[in-house]
């Protein structure tokens, strides 16, 4: 449905949920590349473009962030809290995926202005096809102001 | 996925895009109720619950908004600023449905905060398979806080 190569941030901290995550996006073409990063200090770094991560050809502002919130260092919450307060980053579309259902941390994200929260299903078929519908209406359906 | 009653509010002035939004949600069942609303003072009102709309059985609060952006009396990113800076109603979903792509539409409309932003398919098949995977990601897979 669009012509640019579409790129997505994935922060998540279990390698196995990541590499699930991964092979699904990879499997259903509805990513160009993912980045894969596992704690909240490098995507804030990545997305504020510090370090190795200013060279924007090798490391290009995702069309999605796929973050999940508990993570070391800087937490998912204090990620999505600083990129949605950025007036540079807040048009990035971030989705919580989470295992976490606990009412406090969905009212916490969408009052720091998630664009969706959506918890991690247990069988592995719904997390593929929720993996599939979710890369596809993002990077597919969702418009991009850039 | 859910076992409550999923209802969507529908701000939408153009009559002919309106009946085929609700018929396709209906005909895919991802919706129990649909509230069609053709300007943007009675999305605020209904939102606020004034009126005839304190009335909470028969006009609950939705789990989504389905938001065109160039509506009469109040246009829709007026409704959305509004939903988005009120600490009892920002935890709705909005999807900005509309044929506008103009940028700087997209951009003030992320900028408000809108969950979503998608343009209109102009191909019947498409608009119809746009609102099955909206409606189903939305009500569906999207977690809601309440």
């Amino acid at each position: 449905m669009k012509g640019e190569p579409l790129t997505v941030l994935l922060v998540e901290d279990n390698r196995d949920h990541a590499e699930l995550i991964m092979r699904t996006l990879e499997e259903f073409q509805v990513a160009n590349a993912i980045t894969h990063l596992v704690d909240g200090q490098s995507a804030l770094d990545y997305l504020h473009g510090i370090g190795v991560y200013a060279d924007r050809e090798n490391y290009p502002m995702p069309h999605l962030i796929l973050l999940d919130l508990h993570l070391p260092n800087v937490n998912g919450l204090d990620v999505l809290k600083e990129v949605k307060c950025d007036e540079a980053l807040r048009f990035i579309p971030v989705v919580v995926l989470t295992t976490s259902d606990a009412e406090r941390d969905v009212i916490k994200a969408y009052g720091y202005h998630a664009n969706s929260y959506v918890t991690k299903p247990v069988k592995f078929d719904d997390f593929s096809k929720l993996l599939k519908d979710l890369g596809f209406y993002w990077l597919a359906w969702n418009k991009h102001p850039w």
